[in-house]
Formats: structure tokens, C-alpha cells, sequence
């Protein structure tokens, strides 16, 4: 396999001034899963691309599935679903991933070759309305990146190609370093931890001495009680239907659970707070518990909804009218949320690995992808390890 | 009659540390309309109550009828719907007036007997979470201002005594001056731009240059134009289904209107703004109007609720949240909205009078609120003067 | 010593609405510290205040003394100094008290007789313009509590009677419950806590993974490294001069500290920062910190001023302006930040104990003041305690 | 002169990818003035330089002289100043100009040549910090916009070329479409308004009913007075030294003047205040009117610095911590602010125009420059006119 420091490589994009270093040779070929139709997933080979102004490339080191991985499996991404567009045939998701720096692209200084890094989905244009005010994850021109078009943007793993494979071009505003004690597997759930995070400070942030409600003990649910708890947030309650969650949920800071099939959640939550939560985060995102969330939020209280149904729902918004609840639809993990989830993880406030049950070799991604998506054996978050595969380009730099 | 500076006089409340003038004789006892049962009004007399600690008495002049009160006609205040308790058969409702300082309570030096003031409705109780937040419109306290479990809090019109009466008690956090050129009528609708006002400071305030549709030309949403374009919102669009209110709309400083038989209003306001507005006012709060207003909202852009549907709706959470838009149901006319509403009004940014239709003297209230309630005659703001009837101390104080 | 139950006691105030309670009987007279002239403090008798609606009786077991202590007792209250009032000769220093519900004025319903409490110093009027804002500390009516000009304003040792007192009234606004494993001698430096945490509100709050740097390790600057350690700061860096508060400083989360006798703090600070830092607070505040403040703040960073310099002094303005930085000047402990320090101190986030360093009965206040003036014996915060004398009404309750 | 249509033009950068059009010749040669040494300044030729992705090249129109640019003259870029750097020899100033759209860079559709522009300063670099934050102004990666270095940061006219010359490169975030009905003098001037409308907007923006006070009536502080009244302050006050600037200030929007020569500005302002200004702008930045400004602001009230003194000074901070009072010192024209001020200025709620005193033709610039340094015939702002030159390519092209 010819090194990128061999220019005589056939390669994509212009290698001329990036950086590479000899103790992290930088392949011309790689391993990627690429979606073909709905479900088609294969594994193929790739040339590895240069990273441009601004940008880096990540060797990828572990990758954690995503619901949003499997919905993408199933419909295409967001970009061909927002934009009608057809399944291209060659492009590879995954967007939970982890890895090293490999090399980087022209004036970047910020990360050093052989930095551990994860990373976070939003590249925003940077000159949109919604960039310029911070908000990239609201970009308006997300998906616009490809030919006359490209306005910059990029969303790894959804609008261009994510981390089901050993190398992936990430712009430098979706890096974040991991610190040498944290495992590969906690690492991926950064954007996890992020997500749950923009919430919370979409909903202001100051929750320390406020009682926080959170439905639905998935993998942003869970998070979302450890990042409330780790704010300071007091009670933080979960609401859940199973009890190895909400179990879990106990273990990373819930103060109390809450198991819907046996009480109602609406009515517990007020005999516990008084007047209602302060805040809810809706994780679960179904008809009946966004209409839970606004029910068992206080007057002035404040509602983010971390998961959403597909369809309309019925959903008494008269209720939130009348309270002055504000309802906060969330995309993404915005305002540098990855960062501050990042602190609390590195300071050890919470451990995120409570939620990751199982991981996989790469080559077994479609049986990691089963386990995810019919929780198997209670797996809650799969993780997709590349280290240890005989292809892997890190065990030969080693 | 006898005078409050007579102290023989019988009267409610203790009017020892009251301050009173000659100039503006308080009478003991005065008229006021007062809800039996539903739908029930009845002109009557009552004692004249004394202004206490931070109080002053107002000589009502004119007061403006609200959607609102022919609700609480019908069915009871909100304080009686959410407690479940019944008429009281004393209560006099009206919460849009304005008039006269006549009496101070205690310590008050704010204020002069003989100032021309208006009225808003919450004094929160001071106390709670959210009064100590500035937020007074939302305080958990409300309606608990009986009895023992008196918090102080006080909605006059809604909770206490209101303005379909010659005098009444408020506290001074909702008195604002009017000026001298500004006609009662006018003065009567502040608290209607206060509301809209409320709305455009939580959805951020800074809409100059911004798009800005308001959905529903009734008295709220006219004004939310008006307090839009005076805040430099560009464009401003009004969709309504009545051509004369669009007019007014248009008066009132809407760049476009939007009759929403004849268009399609999502689709006409994607087509002006590209990618879809800034912010939306819904002031119609229907089904329909709930889902156009987050399907003509761009990506990050904010929504407020200032009216909302009776029950349940279907409503399209996932679009809200797949774009990160915020959805604020407001109550009331909080963050000291109306003195910004005022300060706007004074400096005749706008002419708030556009709104108003027609007048009635007092003793013809219930002619007024038909009018009010069948839009007669095309009423909008239909107002109830004290001014010139017979029995008015006004009259006999001139 | 006649009981609060026993309706023939001699009392001030009305006793009518209180609700007492004989498992903690309220004595007619108390052992107060009076403040004479300028340092003149004598133990004397005083007759116990009854507290009115939305206050409570505290029966203090532990006040904590506070450097502004220090200087009331030299100059006289910021009231007095603003207002040009002399020393009245009465007033009962005194604001960083905790103790135990004993009395509940009319309405209370928000705590009951028994409960351990702590407290902060302002209540504000609720009427002017900054208390409808919901910034309390900043009355625009403080020190207008007396006679005719009662505004209904209230600082606790301030401008009412403090804590150096067997009984304080308390507004309920100023009251915060303290769990039961929380010592007396923590729980009095909630204030302290409370202030911290309020500079870093203001600073924005959301420090998780920023760089923040706080100056002078007295107690606030201590327990600003502790609020900001427990918000998620990183790194924390402390600047000292001394050794013994700097390794006390550690303990509370400082990850490095600077000794400023032998290092360029700003030097140091950008250094470790690489840009300077994101946020500073200076709880020194004399010339020398306050610009070494902004040169170590980063461009866009914010300071704020915990402590000042009581005369002017030289400030580099311009490196502010040009750096966009901005300074915050803070007032006490709003935005309910006390509430918010209680609950990482509850959390046991922090053990804020460490800053107390001495604990005298009441009756030796003028030796705990010594200690505290002249940091005898290294001593930080200086407790004095009611417990275990011979005169004190709890030792008699229980 | 050879077009850019013609490809064998000699020329600097990439055109192989920017759009031209036939409407809009662009030369290869442009005359350019540029300075040597302090106060250097001499007209040359320069060549017109390619606009890259996501820039527009704008023909100069007109370009007004800031006080600023008269510093650049004498002491060099804040870029050489802040850097060490050298005068580079071939620096081109000016960064208040206006003009037409020529060219456009790779993907830019948001622009079409022939489009009429004004322009703002700053373009962050979209990566550091800040920028993610929306704070372009305070990018951190200032300055570092050449060779290695090259971190995307542009200043035009500090940083990069300006807008003394016939054509400038401009990142499409600093380009401001200007309506037909608006004078090209009117139009250089949103800079100037946009840094008066960001000062507003860091102090709350909310200012509607407020009391404003402006000190110092040059263009920015002038503005200041328009902005606040636009944004519905009440009164605004200006504080000036000169009756003709101050009776511009009254056509501008002041509602009272004071001659600080005449009167105590601080003790004036109280007087028609109360309590004090809740906002104070100094826009002139000298030791007494920065402590003029907090000494006038009441408490809990803000006060931006939009002008700044050379030196250290001696400053009152103990008054600013006292009082709760927030030090703003602002950098450029953040967070959009030149849009909202075009928004105000096409919704013609003031006439910026009434600060332009003079216009010179661009040979003349060293004139120009002299009347604005030494304020030759009461200028104010001069602008430079590109329009009416023998050489100018609009002539040509029309």
C-alpha cells in the first residue's frame, strides 16, 4: 500500500499542502462500508481524501451506532430526504466515531499528528444567517456542498462521508481532544453526551438547585440525566418503561425513576416538585410523552424536545400557551455542546460508558447494526472497533 | 356621597395611610358591573376599596373590552376554571382600562393623585421562583391572593376587581403613565401592544432587518405589526382571511398581507423570505394557523403562540424539532412590555387608535360586548367610556 | 422570659398573624450586639421583632463574619455611607447567619417552624425598575426600609438587623433550607458561596471546559474556585500570594495555582492558556489585580469584579475596549445564586467548610472579630456560634 | 485596459472560476493608493486581485475617512501594531466604502454583479473560538491572514486591502445589499451605525422607554443618538462639547442636549433622570467622561465604551462594583449590527446623512484626509467619491 508521503500515489483532493508525518502513514486506499439501496450496505475500498484549508484527517479508531444510523439504512440521509435525492450509491455513514489524527490540512495548527480526537457532526458554512449568529447545526445551507453549489457546509456521516471506514476529512470545528485516560468506546459518545448538553443549554443551563425531568432512558436520555446532574440539577428525575434503564439512569445521577407502565408520570412528577419540573427533556418523542412534558412542566417552566415523532401528533399546545412554557426543538449538537460535555466526561463527574453494552470488530458493522437496532441482549449503545483488524492501518503504523 | 377626606365615611380596607386630595374627592361607594352566573352581569354599587402598601386607587375612564372577558363571561375567570371554584357572584371583571390617579397607599411617591395612568394586568406575588426571575406573569402564586393563603398576588380583571367599575385598586407595577395627547381610547390599548410586545421580547427583540409574519389581523396580531415594523422588522407579513383587517394591517406598517382563502400561506412566505421567516406571531391559534406557523419559520427561527387552540390539536412537532425552532407560548404582557409598548405609542410610531372602533358609555356595556362578541359593524376594539355619564365622579370633580 | 405563646409578653410588632409554635417558644427579649459609634459593639437586651407576611423568624445558631463586617463596623452601613445617615446607634450587625425557623409571618407556607435555614442579604422592594427586572441586589429602593419612605426594602445587617442576635426576621425571599448533614458553620458561608456563583452567572454560566482564572484566594475567591471546579471550568487557575490559601485553593478544584510574588501572573495565565483566559474574577480588586484582570483575559473574554479598589485607580480602558472584553461589576448575591452554590454544596460538589477556619461563642464576637481583622492564627472565615450558651433559647427548646 | 473577459490579462489570484459579466468589465489595473511610511500615502497602480470562494469583488463607489483610518496613517494597522510588523509597503487603507458588485467568487449566489453594496470590517475565521461563538469581531485569529499563517481571518483596510482603490475583495459576511433610493454617501456610513447599533445591542437592545445617554457627538456617537431613538429610547441624552454637533444631535434624535462646558453632565443627568441613566454610550473615551459614564448610570445599569483612552486612567471601579453596573467595551460591528442599521436607515427612521459634511474626488484623498483631521469647516464625516473621475472604471462602464 503506498504511503502518502510516496507522492507518487494516486490519490483525491490536493495532497500538496497537507502534512502528513512518517510515524502515521497515510495510505492512498482504505476500507469503507458504503450504502447502496435502502439496507444495501457494503464493504469496499475507497481512495483516502486530502484534507483541505481548515481541515483534517482522522483515522478512525471506534464508531458508535446511532438510531439515526439505522433510520439513514432504512430512508437515506437527511440530505437526500430534504433534497429528494437518490441513495448516491457510494456513500458511507456514521457519525459517532473516534480516532487519531492523521494528517492536516493547509494553516492548521490547532491539532498535532497523533492527537487523539472524536468528534461531532456540524461543519456550518459559516455564512448563513443561523452560522453568523453561532447556531451551526441550524445552518441554511445544510446539504449544499457538493459541485457549484458548495457552500462549505458539512455533516459528516449524513452530507458527506461519515466514519464507517478508516479515514474521514472532518473540519476542524468538529474536532475535540480526548484525554489519555478515556477509553476509544466513552470517546464516541461525546456527541452523545453533546447533544443532551445543547439542550440543557438551550434551556438556559443554569439547572443547578432545579428539578429536571427527563423521558425516555435512551442513550440521550441517560446522558441527558448525567449531564443534569452533573449542572448541578436537583431532582433529576427519569421517566422510563424499563427497569435495567432506568437502573442505569440511577447510576449516572437520576435522584428518582419513574416507571410509566406503573404510575402516572405526569401526576407523580407534581406530587414530587410542587408546581411541576422546571425543565423537561423529552427523549422518547411520542404522542404521549410530549403532551407528559408540557403536563408535568411549572408555569414559566421550559420543555426541549431531544427526540420527536415522525408524524403529526395531537398536542395540547393550549396548555403551553396558557403556562408560558417555551418548547425547544433541537438539532443537532449545537453551541459548542461536544466541548462542555467533554469537560464534565474528562473530569470524571459521569461515566458515559455506563450506556455502551457491546462493541464489534468493523468487518462485523451488519451484526453491530442488528444488535442496535433489536436490542439484543439489552444492548443499548453498539460500538465498532477498528483496532485489533489485521487491516488496520493503525496496528500497522504500530 | 360622602368623601374620603370625610372620615365618618363607611368604606372597605384601611384608609388611615391612604392619601387622598381635594382635588380628586374620593366617593365611599361607586358603580360596577359584577358577574353572577354565567353571562350574567349586573350594574350595581359597591364600597370603594382603599389602596394599601404600594397601591394606588384608579378612577377608571375608559376600558376596552378583550377577547378575554367574554370568555370569562361565559365560563368564569381563569382563577375559577383552575381551581374549580365557582362564581363568586361578586367579582366585577375588565382588565383593559385606563383613567386617573386618585388615591396613593402607603410609601407610594411614584405616582401623584390627578396622573393620567393605564393599566396591565399581573403583579405577581413577589415571592415565588418565577417573580424572582422578572417573570410576574408566570407566578405560581396566582390566584392565591384570598384569605389565608394571600400571597399578594393580584390580576386585577381576571383574580381581583376589574375595570367595568369606577374605581379600582391596583398595585403600582401595573400603572403606567399616559401621555397628556394620547386619547383614553388609545391609552386603553396598551396592554394589547404590551402583549404583542411580550411576544417579540421573548422570541429576542432584535428584529430589525428581520422577517417577521404575523398570522391573524385581530387586535393582538394588528398590534404585533405595528410593534414589529416601530422595531424595524423588514418585511412584515400579515396573513389574515379579512381584506378590511389587512387593510389595517396595513396601515399599522405590514409590508405584505397574505389573505390566506385565496393563497397558500406557507408557500407565499417561503417564496418572499427564501428560506422561510425569522419569527412568526401566531395570534389565531388554530390548527391551521399552528402548523403554517412553524412551516413558514426558517431553520433556528422562533415561533410565539399568542392565542392557542381551546383542545388538543395535530400539530407537527417533528418538523419544529428537525429544525431547531423555538416555540414560546406567552401569557400576558410580562418583562415590562408595556412600557416598552408605551414608549413606542408615545414617540406615535404608531397609531394604536387604527384598532379601535367603537365607543359606548358605561351604562351600555352590555350593548358594547355584543358588538365586541358578533363584530358588529366590523368591531375590532370596542371601548366603554366613563366620561360624560351622569353618575361619574369624574363629572362631579370638574 | 415570657413566651411568644403567652399573649401578654411586651413585643414589637404584630404578633396577631404569626404562627408560633411551643415546640420552639419565642422569648420576648433577645441578646443583641448593638453597633454605637464607629467600633463601638455592645451585648445588649432586645425585644424580639414578630415577623410580617412573606417573613419568618430565624433563631440564629451560627453567623459567620464577612470583611464588609469590618468595615460597617468602622464606617457605619452602606446605607448610612450612602445616605449620609449617622450611626443610630441601635442597629444589629451582622449577614452571614444560619439558624432555625421559629416563627412563620402571615401566609408563610413556604417553610415551617423547625426548619434549619441559611440566608442571604437582599430583599429587594419588588417595585422598581430592577426588582421587576428580577435584579434584586440592585434596588434602585435599597435602604428606603424606615417610616414614610418604606419601600419595603430589607439587607439584613445592612440596612435591618443582622445576625449578631439570638433572632432576625427574615424576608422568605432571603431563606434557604440547609440539608441535615450540613454543618452550621458550612451552611453559614452559603452567601459567600452564593456570591461566587453569582459572578459567574453573570459571567454567562456556562464555563464547563472554559479556562477560568480567579484572583485573590479570600473566601469568595476560594469558593469561586470552587463554583467554578463544579460548573466544569478547566482549567481553574488561582492567583495568590499566599501559599497556605493557594493549597486550600487546590483542594477546592484549582487545577494550578500562581503565586504572584514570584511569577508574572498575566505572563503565566497566557501562557497556560495560549490566548488568555476566558474568564477571570477578581476577588482582590486593588490596581494591580484589576489590570493584570483584563491583560490575561483573552479577546471577547469577561471579567467581573468581585472585590474593588475604594479609591479610583489606574485601568487600562483601552485594552478592554479594544479587546471587546467586558467587566462586570457584581452587587451581592442575585439571580438566586445562593440557591444555586446550595446545591453543589448540598451535592457535597465542594466541601466550602475548608474556608472556615474558626468558631468562637457569641459572646466572644469581639475576639472572632480580631481574629478575622488581624487573620490571627492564619484564620479565613471566622464563625461565631449560639449553640451551647448557657443564655441561648435553643439550649432552653430542646 | 484589458478586461477580465479577455483571458490573456495578466492578473493575481484565481479567475478561472469567478463570475464576470459584460455589464462589468474588470480591469486587470486599478489605481490603488497606498502607504509607505507613516503618512505615506501615494496613488499607484495595483492589480485587481481574484475573489475566492465565498467573496465578491466590489468596485469602490464612494469610502468615507474614520478617525480611525487617520490613526492607521500615523501609527500603522492594528495588525502591525498588535504583531510588531513593519509598515508593509503596499497597504492599501480605507474600510468605510460602498459600491458595486463586479465579480463573483466561486459559489456565491447571494450577490449579483451590478448589485449595490456597503461593507462592514470583519471577517472572522470561522474556526477560533469567538467566531463559533457569532463574535467575528473578536476573532482570535486576528491578523492572521498571510502565508502559513493563513487562518482566513479578514480585515479589509486593518488586515487587507481597503477600500482607497477602485476595486476590493470582500467575503461575502462583510457585504450589505443598499437600497436604490440611498445616496452612496448615506450608505458608507453603516458602519459607523452598525458599531453604535452593536454597542446598543451588547447593552440588551431592549432600550424602548429607556433612558439613554450618548457622550461625545462624533459620527458614532451621533449615530448612537439615532440608533437609540430608532430603537424607541426614552429620553436620549446627549452630552456634548459643542452646540453645532449638538443641535445635530437634536435632529438626530436627542431629546435634550447638555454642554458639558456649560454644565455638570453627571449631576444633570440625575436631575432629569431620577435614579440615574439605564445606558450610557461614551463615544468619547477620554479619564472624564469614562468615569462621567458610570457616575451618571444608575444602578444595575450598562455602560458600553465605543471610544477609549490611549492610556490607562484613573477609573472609579469601586463605583462600577457598588452599583451592579456591566462595562462593555466593544470591538468593531458585531453580531450583524450593520444589518438592523440598514434596516433602520432604508426604513429612513433617521437620516445618517446628516453627519457627511463633505465629499472630495478620490485624487483628492490627501485633502479629504485633511479635513477630517483638523475638522477643517466643521467636518464631520468626508467621503471620498470614486464617481466622476476621468479614470474611474464606473465611468467607463456606463
Amino acid at each position: 500500500m503506498a504511503d502518502r508521503t510516496d507522492s507518487t500515489a494516486s490519490s483525491v483532493g490536493d495532497w500538496q499542502k497537507v502534512t502528513t508525518s512518517p510515524r502515521m502513514p497515510v495510505p492512498d486506499q482504505m476500507r469503507a462500508w458504503v450504502l447502496g439501496g435502502p439496507e444495501e450496505l457494503t464493504l469496499t475500498t475507497k481512495a483516502v481524501k486530502a484534507p483541505g484549508k481548515a481541515e483534517v484527517l482522522v483515522r478512525v479508531d471506534a464508531v458508535a451506532i446511532c438510531a439515526t444510523d439505522l433510520e439513514i439504512l432504512k430512508y437515506g440521509t437527511p440530505a437526500m430526504i430534504e433534497g429528494g435525492a437518490p441513495f448516491n450509491k457510494n456513500y458511507t455513514p456514521g457519525h459517532e466515531y473516534m480516532g487519531t489524527i492523521a494528517a492536516l490540512g493547509a494553516g492548521v495548527d490547532e491539532f498535532a499528528i497523533g492527537d487523539r480526537v472524536t468528534v461531532e457532526v456540524h461543519a456550518g458554512c459559516g455564512q448563513c444567517k443561523r452560522c453568523r449568529m453561532g447556531m451551526y447545526t441550524s445552518c441554511h445551507n445544510y446539504g449544499l456542498n457538493y459541485g457549484e453549489q458548495d457552500k462549505g457546509h458539512r455533516a459528516n456521516g449524513f452530507t458527506t462521508d461519515g466514519g464507517f471506514a478508516d479515514y474521514v476529512v472532518n473540519n476542524i470545528n468538529t474536532v475535540i481532544k480526548v484525554p489519555d485516560d478515556m477509553s476509544d468506546e466513552e470517546a464516541t459518545l461525546v456527541v452523545t453526551a453533546g447533544t443532551s448538553m445543547y439542550g440543557l443549554t438551550e434551556l438556559g443551563g443554569l439547572v443547578a438547585g432545579e428539578s429536571v425531568v427527563v423521558i425516555g432512558p435512551g442513550p440521550i436520555g441517560l446522558l441527558a440525566v448525567a449531564v443534569a446532574k452533573a449542572l448541578g440539577a436537583s431532582p433529576v428525575i427519569l421517566v422510563g418503561t424499563r427497569e435495567n434503564r432506568n437502573a442505569i439512569g440511577k447510576k449516572l445521577g437520576a435522584d428518582i425513576t419513574i416507571d410509566s407502565r406503573n404510575e402516572d408520570a405526569v401526576a407523580r412528577v407534581r406530587e414530587l416538585t410542587g408546581k411541576g419540573a422546571d425543565y423537561v427533556v423529552d427523549c422518547a418523542g411520542n404522542e404521549t410523552t410530549v403532551n407528559q412534558a408540557i403536563h408535568m412542566t411549572n408555569r414559566g417552566g421550559k420543555v426541549c424536545l431531544a427526540a420527536f415523532p415522525k408524524a403529526p401528533v395531537s398536542f395540547d399546545l393550549g396548555y403551553l400557551a396558557v403556562n408560558n412554557i417555551y418548547l425547544y426543538g433541537i438539532r443537532g449538537e449545537g453551541r459548542s455542546a461536544t466541548h462542555r460535555a467533554m469537560a464534565f466526561m474528562a473530569e470524571k463527574r459521569f461515566n458515559a460508558g455506563l450506556v455502551h453494552t457491546h462493541t464489534f470488530p468493523m468487518e462485523e458493522l451488519p451484526t453491530a447494526l442488528r444488535y442496535a437496532r433489536e436490542r439484543i441482549d439489552d444492548a443499548i449503545k453498539v460500538v465498532v472497533s477498528m483496532r485489533g483488524n489485521s487491516a488496520s492501518p493503525k496496528a500497522a503504523a504500530e
